[in-house]
């Protein structure tokens, strides 16, 4: 009754944002991502089959959650109690190795783990697509991190149609996310709220007709490699996003000072020195840097250099969800 | 032969980005502003009849221009001296009280100061409407320029048709601009550059087909003086015509670090303060705060706390082109 999970983070190469099934949590379009080895959240859960535990109890990197975020990760349990058909209450203890809730993908990496967690508690038998759609549930992107490499999810158009699929394995490709913290301050609009006011954007039905040709292209960049046919549609559809996210009402706002400094840099090393490095942001402050392995280091180092800069995380391309023999409690 | 203008810049509204027919500048969509009393251009004009002077000599801000700037004012002169069937080449002193080529329209001022100033030298007996015909050739915003007070560019479907006309004269409304300027270097990529590369983004048609409801809400807000009415639209069109320029094809990304500094500031002093104002950008990184006069000495004050911002510069609603009778030279 108790089994533990790590997960990675996620970063989309060709973004979801914006709901078809606020419900179900079908989106607007396909994305594309790449699964993070080293941006990854552990979390441990134990099903109380003996009835004792009143409620769920719920610690995620050192805080007991109460009020709403608790309940985000209640109705989660829920849906695997409902599913298994059972009505035990759980202890889940989960910790992220990077800050929350500041555009790296918390939700995604923390729902893949507690879904694959809490399934194998029970001794579910459920495959990867299943479990893919049930933590779509919870969190769009989070369908993404149950598998490995680079991912596609299949908008699709019912429950168990809109999941993800592994397009290559993580060691197809060694693509590199240098991550720049900008700000690590809780973003003041969640992703999921801000997912349904996408359709309050006069641009989102512009970017979901675009995003069709974009898929495209970056599923073809992924197989033969090629950066520079992928680098200009991940900016392309990262600014498209953030388009549509600030012409929302209300408008969202989640760039810093920071975010547009580090994109001028970006632009800058790449046009005037020649580095192949193109950006990507998702819905928060910071900057994703994707670049090939050997370009990492130089970009890492010239990331540090700048003061709008608080930390750099790099990380490779990562496996799916491993069960782990050892439990945080 | 000898005479000399001082126009007013002006902040858009609903802005102008886009052009449908380039070679006239026939733009996309109307757009509507207010034009500045204190920020200007003042220019003096003097028509060489006596055919000594060999080449145009075109003095800006204190530097004799030379090359393609300097082409741009010559290509102007060329249209006049068609218009007015002369050959005569001109000397032209022209200089602004605030910085060049940073957001504030220089251009507009720049050309609606020349065209006055040039053609009353010439003694044209052309009025308002015309000269704001040919000054649009020149740079479109500077056909705005040719009103004073509020001022909508009608986009028309011909030369004589593309005009601006007063809306509303200065006295009307005791609104006010507060400029933050964050950055006076000067643009990577002009507005004349810009305005071809609209067409390239996926979100220009959505954009000016929503231009034609935020048009109408404000003619209304500027007859109702109603800034609540007027503030939501001015920021959504403003995000609107960046988001347009981020996706454009290359991509423009005009915003600074203090961009977003002063973004921020403003949506806190609003939402959290409740200090009615709103923000504008217009092609460059500065941003405009709008609000009413009684509301101005406190977003100075605190525009000048914050480190980003390095000059403030607050203009209230402006007259037309105004013929000097003390020349520059």
């Amino acid at each position: 009754m108790k089994a533990s999970c790590r997960a990675g983070s996620n970063i989309a190469f060709i973004k979801y944002w914006g709901v078809a099934d606020a419900a179900l949590l079908i989106p607007l379009n396909n994305s594309i991502s790449m699964t993070l080895a080293d941006a990854h959240t552990t979390t441990t859960v134990a099903w109380d089959s003996s009835g004792i535990l009143p409620t769920d109890t719920i610690v995620i990197d050192g805080t007991q959650l109460q009020g709403a975020p608790a309940q985000r990760i209640v109705a989660h349990l829920d849906r695997l109690r409902a599913l298994a058909g059972v009505s035990h209450k759980a202890r889940v203890l989960s910790k992220s190795n990077f800050p929350m809730a500041s555009g790296i993908a918390s939700s995604a990496s923390g729902f893949a783990a507690l879904t694959v967690a809490a399934c194998a508690a029970l001794g579910c038998p459920w495959d990867a697509s299943q479990l893919s759609a049930i933590a779509r549930q919870a969190s769009g992107s989070a369908s993404r991190s149950l598998f490995g490499g680079f991912v596609e999810w299949e908008r699709g158009s019912s429950h168990t149609s809109s999941v993800a699929h592994q397009m290559r394995a993580e060691n197809h490709w060694a693509l590199r996310d240098v991550i720049a913290i900008v700000s690590a301050r809780a973003k003041r609009v969640s992703s999921s709220s801000g997912h349904r006011l996408a359709a309050t954007s006069p641009f989102t039905t512009a970017r979901t007709l675009c995003v069709a040709d974009w898929l495209a292209t970056v599923r073809h960049a992924i197989a033969e490699r090629n950066l520079s046919l992928l680098g200009p549609i991940l900016e392309l559809d990262a600014l498209a996003m953030h388009g549509v996210m600030m012409t929302s009402a209300p408008s969202l706002l989640y760039w810093q000072p920071g975010t547009v400094a580090v994109l001028h840099a970006a632009r800058a090393w790449r046009e005037q020195d020649g580095l192949p490095v193109f950006f990507t942001i998702d819905a928060g402050p910071n900057v994703h840097l994707i670049c090939e392995a050997e370009t990492a280091p130089t970009i890492e180092k010239r990331l540090r250099a700048l003061p709008a800069v608080r930390q750099v995380i790099t990380s490779r391309p990562g496996p799916g969800p491993q069960l782990l023999d050892e439990h945080l409690f």
